[in-house]
């Protein structure tokens, strides 16, 4: 499911900058219960929020979009 | 904003194809007036939809973002 590849995907950019679940919700202005459910494969998330977390790894959405 | 860029994105390509909004929504499974929607940038379209568009043109993820 498209959902689960982008939570793994959330989760490999965040693990490889040795960046907790709370240090980077809280870096980009999101509920860390949040971001946990998206890297989860929980939630349909929205392209506002995607280009939130796209941002806040400092990457376009063409590279968070890579290989998915 | 996000939004917009995306829908200019996908109108671009749908015309790249010369495909109606009518014939790509209906191949799609989507309602006109949401593609048309989406299309102006008014919505803030979920990863489920998303994905359905880019595999409706045939395409990656990646390459759907492409310079976005």
């Amino acid at each position: 499911m498209i959902t689960e590849e982008f939570g793994k995907r959330v989760r490999e950019l965040r693990t490889q900058r040795a960046l907790s679940q709370e240090k980077f919700a809280l870096h980009i202005g999101m509920d860390r219960t949040y971001l946990a459910s998206v890297e989860s494969g929980k939630r349909n998330i929205s392209l506002k929020n995607i280009s939130i977390i796209a941002d806040g790894f400092g990457i376009s959405l063409e590279e968070l979009f890579k290989n998915l």
